[in-house]
């Protein structure tokens, strides 16, 4: 990559850090499979549950209720299924109620037949709607099983920070699960506080530093467990079948131990180039909408829209600059969609979305170069319009 | 791990070799996600397209019936259920059979319900019964859907070549699906001439050298599909959601396009040091069982019993020796129990088993030190049953 591009796109990937970079490439000389009983083996093991520790630090619980996954996406599609355990007997979950701004790999409803999966409202604020859900889980039929609701706590496009608490005690009083993406608030927010009446949580690595190819997910104990997506060989206590990913989750431990450092501060410094982002673009451009703007929101976040912009155009346009930021969500194979995002906010899924997302390694300068272009861009778009 | 360690467990995890190691490592220079749009994330994107034509080649298959998964146990899961699609249509699979050796990542039945999961027997010579597979098929209810049958090319624990062909003709004349694991076969055998019959061929990466993380499923097409195992953002062109392990995929293609490099010349080196193991281990101890030694093996595998040595006790054995080999797979978490493999092959269940599988890095001097442990353990064990 030329030295001259600029990444601003740190939701969609965050760069590997250094600290889970060289712990990455020195497990690459762990020989042994962490599931041989040899000394290889053992060496391995002993690497893996030191990842598990950080990783369990991170999000504030036990290190024996996490499991690691291959992502984010296995995570979710482990966890989202009609059918659980607690202990040796089944437990049937009769249906699933997800945002309507959850991340397609919730969205889409993992393991639960397409009927089973309601989606629930947000406000035009981009917060979910508790009159909603409360409202929705009070026509839940409990013969079909419990209800399960999975949430957001800060979302991928918007970086608004949804009200998990209140959404746990609604869930509680319909005697429901209730399951947190938390894969955009990790390194962001204190997990522990914030997170902490998630029954489940899903967790990244590769969206706090970490390598690519790994997730978690987090339980409150190891009673209540959905059925093994991945089974086989009985690896991760029988709950997820397949040879450790050994290096990988080494990095995302070292990646979970540097993003619990200087937490607090290291956000706000984060949000201090954001606020300079975000007041330079109401100067170069006064009709420029920033969604989520006077909400709560995690500091790395920019999420904006152009009237007359259209998201693909604008992409397109930093790209040129060479600037790499996104339309909405990274997924989906390069599909520059609508942002269904916008649309369960209210606005004309016709407005393009841009989201502009940072990091521990943008600077002054950085955000200088991204107004600059923001400007020239928004400038020929005036332009355009009055062609 | 200290320099006088000896791995001889390559079948559980071969180590990295170079040529993955160095693509595996400047991969990590990649900052894109291979979904995003913008010059980063399409540098990704050609990067991940050249290794799927490595891999492809490595199977001798088209680039575009690659699918990537987290490992060979995602694959299996993925490709066995019992729903499928042809094109927009739900084609079902009535029932699933099993041979009895197979990896507990296929023979767990994936999707299956576990009263559609039928188990087939081997031989004595640790060979599938073809006759008791054509006599099982015979009796599938076609009603229920098309039968799936899925037999591995070659054994984990023991080596052994499956006669391939012979089951795709007779899969094929029940008109029934063929799932071939190839696991162990990649980079021992040919699997452009060995697996050209499979309708879906498993692999996985940390088995020929590459890194931990990532498999493949490969097909025949892309019209004949399974139902997606893991949903989400649409990646793998709707068959595998999740971001893109691109590193380790990268790796995996380094490592596949090495493993076609004289495959036959290494395989017959490698062979010879083989062999030499063997003669001394039947001259060190004339009772000692080498299983499948006069049928088709791959090149690189010793599977053996010492009559009054447990499993458990001859790996403890070797690793006091320095020497890591494996009791059967290395799967489960370090639970050393009796083979299924020695079992279906009609062994008294309490013989224990152990292997000693050998790859590129292996020498002389690693064959003689071998050697030496084994000549000390079955002497030991002699006289401890004169005792």
């Amino acid at each position: 990559m030329s030295a001259s591009r600029l990444y601003l796109d740190w939701n969609a990937t965050a760069p590997l850090s250094e600290a889970a970079r060289a712990a990455f490439v020195e497990a690459l000389d762990l020989s042994g499979n962490p599931s041989s009983v040899h000394a290889e083996g053992r060496q391995a093991r002993a690497a893996l549950e030191k990842a598990r520790r950080q990783v369990a630090a991170l999000a504030g619980r036990e290190p024996a209720h996490v499991w690691f996954t291959s992502g984010a996406t296995e995570a979710a599609n482990l966890v989202l299924t009609p059918d659980f355990r607690m202990g040796r007997s089944a437990l049937r979950i009769g249906a699933l109620y997800v945002s309507a701004i959850e991340h397609p790999a919730v969205r889409e409803g993992g393991r639960f037949p397409a009927g089973a999966v309601f989606e629930l409202p947000v406000l035009p604020s981009g917060v979910i709607d508790i009159d909603a859900l409360r409202q929705r889980l009070s026509t839940h039929d409990a013969e079909s099983g419990m209800p399960m609701v999975a949430v957001m706590l800060v979302n991928n496009e918007t970086g608004i920070v949804q009200p998990v608490a209140a959404v746990a005690e609604v869930v509680r009083a319909a005697g429901g699960l209730l399951v947190v993406d938390a894969v955009q608030a990790a390194g962001r927010l204190d997990l522990s506080q914030h997170a902490s009446e998630a029954d489940f949580l899903i967790l990244s690595s590769h969206k706090i530093g970490g390598p690519k190819g790994v997730g978690a997910m987090i339980a409150r104990g190891e009673t209540l467990m959905p059925a093994p997506l991945l089974r086989g060989g009985g690896q991760e206590k029988g709950h997820r079948s397949g040879t450790e990913n050994l290096a990988a989750i080494i990095g995302f431990g070292a990646a979970a131990e540097e993003a619990l450092v200087d937490l607090e501060a290291r956000n706000a410094s984060i949000g201090v180039l954001r606020d300079r982002l975000e007041a330079g673009m109401m100067d170069a451009a006064p009709d420029v909408i920033l969604h989520g703007k006077n909400g709560p929101r995690v500091s790395n976040t920019t999420f904006f829209s152009l009237p007359g912009l259209k998201s693909e155009t604008g992409q397109i346009a930093f790209d040129l600059e060479g600037i790499a930021l996104s339309a909405g969500s990274a997924c989906s194979s390069g599909r520059v969609g609508e942002s269904h995002v916008l649309a369960a906010m209210g606005f004309d899924p016709k407005l393009g979305g841009l989201r502009i997302s940072i990091g521990p390694g943008t600077t002054a300068a950085d955000i200088d170069r991204a107004l600059a272009a923001f400007s020239k861009i928004a400038g020929r778009r005036r332009l355009a319009g009055a062609a």
